[in-house]
This record gives structure tokens, C-alpha cells and sequence, in this order.
């Protein structure tokens, strides 16, 4: 493969796998689907919509986190292939959050090594119908025991970040809600979120604070759901109409957030962003549209400065001013993000493809915006530990 | 890359990947040691070896099960950055017994994709030191819901495919016995194993009846422990003397042991072994020494017949007349195996492929065979749900 440029120690190979299908389940409180029936759907529909044989596909990934601990079940792997009736390899990745972008990336990879041309990805999580205790417990185990034993949850460290936030930017309390609001205006047209309804910010505002300055109306929900992607090397695929993944990057950084240089951006996700574009040949100007990962409110902003859209500390202003919505300049996060489509975590990495897919290919519905070119996803695993971006065109 | 050989459906693509550094931690009950020490010590004395700065290392991947259910700690790939302060991308891969191979075998796509030239890949498991109970139910997060809701426990799952075969092929109860024999006299020229010290057949077959036909003396133990690699692009290292990855294979099946075809061997290892041998060119009359995934005795003998390297129903006589001894003509599990060299789950994919490399170079101490060209690692998850081949050559 031709090498594209150097960036630093970093050798930007090219890189196009074309994205023949996509599928997201509904997500939400779907207490009558268990983890395989969400799998199954997931699966199949992407299939489908790549129009071939289930046959074809020479190896899968399942991008998911909680099972093991929630469900007390592992080697989803094999689940999978029992699902599918398929004698495959299939590979369990996690990365907390970041799971199910790291299914995608390693499904590139595979792509890319010249074994495989056709790959299934399916990102997926069960999370609702369970104390509530195990499901907080569980997923701390994204962060590092010493955050687990002071007693920090994600609220509680992203509230560390938005602490600093406001005060080293002069950000108000107000501007994070920004983000929850349009995000859930985005999912108010889209039939699978698990939000599908508008907020305000005074609603925002008025819901209780969780973690001083973050509000319960600012924090993505728990959630069950799956979504899926059938992935092909483009020299055995014949059609015109493809959507291309022309760069997909892991970057990992210190589990602990103590042990982080700063904690007004995310190191991991800064530099998974400028490999990227490295590996795409584009730039943050091409971006047509993103799908970050706003787990938390201050979390969207501090994605869009990490990938190089916005300046340090001049992101919430571009919330304020409405250039993110749909319409505007460059939407964030159509699908209603995490906040209001949903965080399946398993899932949440695959859904962000799957959305920009729909995008490009025009087939978005009501919140369909016009004519796409260029979309980024932005997937984060606990507060950084794991950043992973991809970039796709048509 | 060039085309070797077309196997029906499978494309055998040629491979090549250096292995610059192996290490092993003690295998056993660690008391005093942490997944993160273990982790660390595999790491550093695989990286010590390779002779290289760990800043060359450009992705790692980490094979675990367990420290999501056992110790709620999941994201292991922003642990790994975190331990080395390395900011690379990190891999968690978890495929039941079988996450170290999947470990490896995911670093081997990775070099292959031309992406990156030097991998680190680390398997780990902490173990003992818990309830009982909790590992009991861990160990069977590998199993379907069905099969953990009907009580069993791997043991067995796995006397019902001893049972079996001793209907079948005139197989005896004391022949069952004899891998843990072999397997325990080679531990016991292992420091690194758990149980350094020889048993009689007689102390096997006195050994209480877990599952039956199987005893305690042939299930392998719970164990902490950790084991590493460094893997690189061949044509980045200058080096006369190494040993290389040659073939790098994964396959699945169906999770549950009910859904297989058969149960006296295990398809998803036939299939994987059939396409390693076409991609490294190579067939089991070539092989050297043999690492086997050695879970319980009865494991042991139908992996020598998947492998194609006795005929169906006749590997115990091959464990009888000893000629898969050290010494005899074709050694399996000089390590110790999983019965007496110990079994950290995810470290086992990956101490297989240490102990191959260190055979190959002719520094395995006491247990050093002689002059041996070609081996080859077999790592199972759960009943067969996942099985990985890797052949290495010198």
C-alpha cells in the first residue's frame, strides 16, 4: 500500500474499506431482548442490507463490555458463531466504552493484512433489568481501582473535567447543557433513539445536579441495544454507491485521569485525530458531519477541540451559536448521540459508523442532512483511557 | 503477500512474523502479585528480550477473561498504556481460555496489515486469592446460559466428550491418566511451573472423581500468571537467528457443546489446524514439539488427533507407547502443559507460543529437546467454542 505521508513516528498507510451494510437495533429499555436477540437483529440486518450471503463473510468482531461482569457471560465469540450457524473466526474486543470502535478497527486491520475481504462487525450491550448497584459497579470497571475505591463515578470524574473546564475557559454552567439540548432535538427525528423527544435548557438546568456542575439531564442514559457494519475490501466489491472508511485509529492513554497531562482535552483522542486525518488525507475543514462521543455534556465539547474543529476553549461557543445543529455549518451528532440515542456501550462505537453511513448514502429520514461528503466518529473509553476515530467518505 | 495454496473456501495466504522476545512469569498462586505485577514482568522481560526500546513497540494487545467478572477491572488496554506509559493503541481480545491466542493472533493481523512493525502481546490471568465460588461461576461465563443453568462446570462438559470416547475406541480410564503423568514429569524440569514435581499413574487414578471419568489429578489448576511477546514485520529486524510465526489461525464454532456434530473432537480445532498447515506450508509430519490445550486429560488426546497427528480414536496409545515424551518422537506439552505448568487463562495462548520459541532457540533449561525446527501452539476456549493454531519455525 502506498504510504501516504509521515507524521512524526507515525506511518500514515492509505487506507479503503468499503462499507457494504449497516444496521442499528432500536435502542432503550428493551427489557423483553436479551444480549443475543439484540446480536441477532444487529447482525442480520446489516447482512441484509449488504446484500450478500452470510456466507461470504470470513471473519467478525463483537465489540462489548459488560457482559462478562452483568451477564456472567464471555466468548461472545463463539455465541456469535452459534447465533450465525457461521464456523468463522470471531474476535471479542473491549475497551470499555470504546468497545465497539475498537471491533471496527480491528476489523479494518483484518481487512487490510490481505486474510480477510469480508468482515461482520457488531457492537452490542444488554445493561437495563438489573440493580442498579451491579450496572454502576460494573461499569467503573472501566476505570482504575484506585478511582473505584475513593468512590468516583464517570459523573464524578467528568465533572473534574468540566470543573476546570469552566473555570479555565469561562464557559458558563448553561453552555453544557447546550449540547443535551440539540442532541435531543437531533434524536426527536430519529425513530431508534432512546430519546426520541426535544428538551429545553431550562429543563436541563432544572434536572438534578449529579456531579457539580453536571446535571442528570446532561449524562448519557443506560441503555441496551446492538448495531452492526458489513466491511469489504472495495477490490471485491462491484458498485459505484460505496461509502469508504478511509482511516481508522486507536490510540490509548493512562487509565487513571490523575495521570493525565491535562484534563481540559483528551490526549488519546488528540492524537487518534491528527493520525487520522494523516491516514484520510483531510482535514477537520472536510467534515461534513461528526458523531462524538458525549457520554457527559462537557464531553461533546471537549471533542471538538480534541479533534482539531474547534479551538481549545472556544467549543461551547460553537454549541452556543448553533453552528453543530442540524442545518448549521457542521452537525454533531445527529443521531441524537449518546445523550438521547442511547449508550448500549458495546454498541455505542458501531451505532457513530452507522449513522454517518446513513448519512452519506442520504437515507437519514427526517434528520437527513444535505448532501454529506465527509463524516468522523469519535468513540472514548472511560474518561480517555482509549480514544478511536474513524473517518469515512463517499 | 503471495497466494500458497487454495483450501476450498479458504485463501492461505503466506505469512512471516518475527518473534524477537518471549517471556514467562512463574506460573501459580501468586498471593503476592497483582494483574497489574504480572502484567508489568511479562512485559518488560519480553520487551528485555527482544533488545529493542519500548518505545519502538507501535500497538499491543492484552488477552484476558476474567478481570472484568473476578477483580472489576475491564479496560486492560488503557491499563497496559498506563503500566508502560506508552501512548499506542492497546487491544484487549477475550475469547474465554483462549483470549492469549486470540491475543496473538490478532498482533499477527495487525503486523500483517502493513499498519504496524512492532507488536507487544501480553496474556494474564489473576486467578486464586477469591471465593471459590466466583471463580467457579467465572470460569463459566465461557459456557452457554444453558449450560451454566444446568449446573455444569467445564469438567463436566468435558467428561461427557471422555465418556464418550472411551465408549468409542477402547480407550481405558488409566489412559486418561497418562498426559497428566507426562505432563507433570516435564513440569517438573519447568521452574516457571506451577507444579514442578512428578506423579505416578497410580497417584492419578487414587485422586478423587470430579466429573467422571475424570480425577482432580487430571483437571488443570486455577492459576495466576502472565506471559508476553514481542512480534515485528521480519523485514524491520536484522537478525540471522530467529524464530518466526508461520501460521496464525482462528476458528469458531458454536458455544454449546450440544450444538456440535460430534463430540470425540473438536471441529472448530480441525478446521483451524487444516488451514494453519496450508498456510505455513507445512503438515503435521513436520512438527517438532506441540503445545496442546491440555484443560483436562481426555483435551489432551482428542487435540493430537485434530491436529491430524494420530487417527481418530488412537492418540492414547501414541500416550501410552510415550512417544510423546520428552525424549520420544514427537514431545507434547514440554512446558508442563495446563495441568502441571499452570493455567492463568489468558496467559496460556500466549506461554504456549514462549515455550515453542524457546524450544526453537535451544534454552529450555532441562527440558530442551533436541534440535527442533517446527512447533506448533493449540489453544481452546470454553468446549471448542474458539480454537487457535499458531506454527513456528526456525
Amino acid at each position: 500500500m502506498p504510504v501516504f505521508k509521515k507524521l512524526s513516528s507515525f506511518t500514515c498507510l492509505k487506507m479503503k474499506i468499503a462499507v457494504l451494510g449497516g444496521y442499528q437495533t432500536k435502542f432503550g429499555e428493551l427489557w423483553y431482548k436479551s444480549l443475543e436477540d439484540l446480536i441477532f437483529e444487529a447482525c442480520l440486518g446489516a447482512i441484509k442490507e449488504a446484500g450478500i450471503d452470510k456466507k461470504k463473510i470470513e471473519i467478525a468482531f463483537v465489540g462489548n463490555k459488560l457482559s462478562g461482569n452483568l451477564s456472567n457471560q464471555n466468548h461472545l465469540g463463539a455465541l456469535l458463531a452459534e447465533l450465525l450457524q457461521i464456523n468463522i473466526p470471531v474476535v471479542r474486543t473491549e475497551a470499555a466504552c470504546a468497545s465497539g470502535g475498537m471491533a471496527v478497527a480491528q476489523a479494518c486491520l483484518a481487512i487490510q493484512s490481505g486474510q480477510y475481504d469480508f468482515a461482520l462487525v457488531v457492537g452490542a450491550e444488554k445493561m437495563t433489568d438489573l440493580p442498579a448497584e451491579q450496572v454502576s459497579s460494573g461499569l467503573m470497571s472501566a476505570a482504575s481501582l484506585a478511582e473505584q475505591q475513593s468512590g468516583f463515578s464517570f459523573v464524578g470524574l467528568y465533572a473534574l473535567m468540566a470543573k476546570r473546564y469552566l473555570a479555565d475557559f469561562g464557559c458558563q454552567e448553561q453552555d453544557l447543557a447546550q449540547p443535551a439540548v440539540k442532541n435531543h432535538w437531533h434524536a426527536s427525528f430519529n425513530p431508534k433513539a432512546q430519546f426520541p423527544f426535544p428538551l429545553t435548557i431550562d429543563k436541563v438546568m432544572g434536572s438534578s445536579l449529579i456531579a457539580e456542575p453536571l446535571r442528570l439531564l446532561e449524562c448519557s442514559p443506560i441503555s441496551d441495544g446492538a448495531a452492526a457494519l458489513v466491511l469489504a475490501n472495495p477490490r471485491k466489491v462491484f458498485s459505484e454507491k460505496q461509502v469508504f472508511i478511509k482511516a481508522s485509529i486507536q490510540q490509548n492513554d493512562s487509565l487513571s485521569l490523575c495521570k493525565r497531562e491535562k484534563i481540559t482535552g483528551i490526549k488519546s483522542a488528540k492524537m487518534a485525530a491528527k493520525k487520522a486525518y494523516c491516514q484520510a488525507g483531510l482535514g477537520p475543514q472536510d467534515l461534513s458531519l461528526i458523531e462524538v462521543h458525549d457520554c457527559f455534556s462537557i464531553a461533546e465539547i471537549i471533542a471538538l477541540e480534541d479533534l482539531g474543529i474547534y479551538k481549545t476553549g472556544e467549543a461551547y461557543l460553537a454549541e452556543r451559536n448553533g453552528e453543530v445543529k442540524l442545518g448549521g455549518k457542521r452537525p454533531v451528532n445527529l443521531s441524537g448521540g449518546l445523550k438521547a440515542c442511547g449508550h448500549p456501550v458495546g454498541a455505542t462505537g458501531v451505532k457513530q459508523i452507522v449513522e454517518i453511513v446513513n448519512q452519506l448514502k442520504g437515507r437519514a429520514g427526517r434528520r437527513q442532512m444535505v448532501n454529506p461528503l465527509v463524516g468522523l466518529a469519535h468513540n472514548v473509553g472511560g474518561t480517555g483511557g482509549t480514544a478511536i476515530v474513524h473517518i469515512l467518505q463517499k
